[in-house]
């Protein structure tokens, strides 16, 4: 790694303190944005206006998602706005910059840079770190909606990617007879070897009945009128997938099944570890960078 | 099992409530004390009061605990006073008392009647199936009382009884490092076993410090000052063993170590699996009673 | 499912046999090139001669490999030769040949036949189903070779593919304590969710010498000279990629470290599980076939 | 412990070596009885004669069985006969003599010296210790014995003690459906915790006929006549309690059923092991002494 290249982490919640806090392990770390936040994070070094910044940057870290209109920095810590443009004149022309879910207005305004620009969010590195929060977001979410342990509850999980791979680790362990169903005949192998039950996508509405949670992590609409009507009154669905989700929230709602639309956990139940993610998939991008 | 013999559940909270539906699969049962409550449960006949009971029950069910001054039934749900004695005259002369946790003065009163008495809060049975919802209940509460994932975290376990060994097999699977610490040479064995490091007792201060979280099981003054003194300020503990416990909870406050007494967990965060397993421990005794 | 088509399951070692039991389940099987095999199969006919074959044949599952000269069908349990044009003209011009390891010379014979031709050794199924015995395997041989138990034994594994999630799973809950070495970080991240250390290929030369027992999975030369020289005499590499496999034999001969090259362990460990693979492959291929 | 202090180590088999082996890390170790074997172990000082022997011993280890007829020592590598009273007069007054399976006339002679005596095969830590190894070579030997997998096998265990709970730990984990049957309902809440289905022992021969596995490790006449009636003839009946056993032997045999007695597993796969699982209970049973 380079001895002390220059970080400056700019604007977001408390993710991008805990990002700064990750970074400031190997970088001199400036963080703008935070003047209403009393928090305190040793070696990193707080500035109220971006003009404090003494240096130009290599490195900008952008909070996720890192614009609501492509013109200032989602900041929700501080109470003057700041422009992106100004922030982007802070960092060297060879510069990396690092965002999160980049609209394609502020990816425009990120193009104009000479800097390099890296959306952190479609890095597979950060998605696969981010299903270990996502999955005890989920399972903490279910302990405290239920008024039954989930052992020996009936568990359904739609899709078998990240997310299912951890929940179901978990699950099995607590002792929840856990049912995985999915399109491709791989996926359901997989789940099997890892101790749960598998059941054909195109199938699975013969045991919907049965279960007393429901995960889908499938962004397409599966839980829809005819699903969510051989649903238990009693059952509980939460669904982990991006909005617009894979359930007829509408009509389960009007059947009285209880439905959580879960976005976001990582950030909301373990933000210290959410604002690590972000800092180390930057890291191994630029560790990466050296390397080869 | 005997053809519909009937069951008297009487006051007691939610879990009473689901006891007695468990109880209704196999008895005919009459549930009195809940005239606040807007529960229903199928095949249960709630009576508003004792004087509705049409006929005498071969087995009584009250609550954890059965009564606050071993006067009146211990009944939250309930505006009006019930007797203990009252509810005693209508259980036949060969019934079977069972309550939880009774007291020396309403043990005399059960004394007095002829019918047996059971103690169900000191079934081992009992105290095994509460581990689960005991378990379940200690990592729900420190998934939400920290910022970071419970992944990777550091967490020790003091004492290796029922419910530890039940938090030792949910947190490694959660890939927690988990760190077991017991007087005995095989319970430190079991834990290895069970994938956990393992520390005698008497040597655990000299790791303590490297703890997230503790979760203490053991019913004496483990987390003493001289300990508490070893252990980070971001520290969680939480501490399950009944009162008094094992903390010195002042002293803790005192050096800002977040902790947590949490005492009967199953009641408070799975009513229903609470309920089921007093239930249960009941259907266990009567049928043992019936094999042999 | 087709009512009742026929199958020729011709040639093979007991895995056709076993595969022609499970295919016997839904169609009509006869099987061929079996005379000195006293193995009884229920429902599969045996016949003496390919002439005694009443019908054409839907589908023809031909061993794994089909040929070892792309003359003759590979039939041990056979005294007489069965020409592979012979067995083609059993077949109907719409059918289906299933062959594993098709060599060229075998292919060219198929393509002269109107027939589909599968390799079933190509398909993710098939190998993922294998991936289980194969990892069983493994573990049986560690297990006889070693004189310890693998009980907290230290085992490296290189590469995070099919086999070695299988052998992590089995050795983690065994208690050995398990690094896994991998060229891609997600394969690193995946392997220490699933509870075991993890090092980047370029760097595990630093911790070789702690292994007691090595299994490696990458089909290149990884277990070269230089890493040789870092292991401990006591240790045991079992090496699971195919020919020529990733040790120099050679020089861990001469160091004095045993090595065992352990190829096509489904069919010498369990003949049973191979051959029901082998039909489940072309079944789900079948199905596959009807559903779209 | 103290300053290295002398332990004489005294026939027996490989296990002796490893268990010599592991004391000399404590101790200064002298070997007798080992002139037909060529083991080599670092540190211990093999001497050919008892007579070589420079200076009286603290502690003796004598092997497990100690003796055959309670006047030699058990010395299965030595040409000549070791005399017990001739080792004993080696042994300081205040020493403390350990063997494994004491015979009351062996008990006898050592009653008559002044040092005590402990019975390690009695020891509750080396039964513990010794479910490990115990329960890997049961595996081994299943995997043997079988031409199918584990994964999805229907595997029985009876009994509920040490190796079961390693063997459910294990087998659990590669995808066997395991069933215990046991006695006491605590048990059968334990393993049904620990993953597993469990079932009376009273209701067992009901689900016998499933199983491709059994493993008794009940010390009773538990798979009599009738109950092996019941099972599949394909099944490996696999018993693991000491002589006589659980299985009706004969009468399986007649029924073509296989069974393996498997007896002391850990001397036979893993000696390594057992060796040094008697050295650390020697060395548990001294820390103990000091400690108090």
């Amino acid at each position: 790694m380079d001895e002390k290249k220059v970080f400056l982490v700019v604007g977001g919640d408390m993710r991008q303190i805990y990002a700064a806090k990750k970074l400031s392990e190997e970088f001199t770390v400036y963080a703008a944005g935070f003047d209403c936040c009393t928090a305190n994070a040793e070696n990193v070094i707080f500035i109220g206006h971006l003009l404090e910044m003494p240096q130009k940057a290599d490195y900008i870290l952008y909070p996720l998602p890192v614009s609501e209109n492509g013109i200032f920095v989602n900041a929700p810590f501080c109470e003057n706005k700041i422009l992106l443009t100004d922030t982007l004149s802070l960092l060297k022309d060879d510069g990396i910059i690092f965002g999160g879910k980049i609209d394609p207005s502020t990816m425009k305004i990120f193009n104009k840079s000479k800097a390099e620009t890296v959306d952190y969010f479609t890095i597979e590195d950060f998605n696969l770190m981010n299903a270990v929060p996502t999955a005890e977001g989920a399972i903490q979410i279910a302990m405290r909606e239920r008024a039954s342990v989930l052992y020996k509850s009936k568990i359904l999980i739609t899709g078998y990617g990240r997310i299912s791979k951890v929940l179901v680790k978990i699950l099995s362990a607590m002792g929840a007879e856990v049912t995985v169903t999915a399109r491709k005949y791989t996926d359901l192998q997989w789940a099997e070897i890892a101790g749960c039950k598998a059941v054909y996508l195109s199938e699975f509405e013969n045991i919907v009945h049965e279960s007393d949670i429901i995960f889908n992590t499938i962004p397409a609409m599966i839980l829809d009128k005819n699903i969510i009507n051989k649903i238990k009154k009693e059952a509980l669905i939460i669904d982990l997938a991006s909005k617009p989700g894979g359930v007829d929230f509408e009509y389960a709602k009007k059947t009285g099944i209880k439905t959580i639309h879960a976005l976001a956990l990582p950030g909301k139940i373990a933000p210290v570890t959410a604002g690590e993610i972000i800092a180390c998939t930057a890291l191994n991008i630029l560790q990466r960078k050296e390397d080869f």
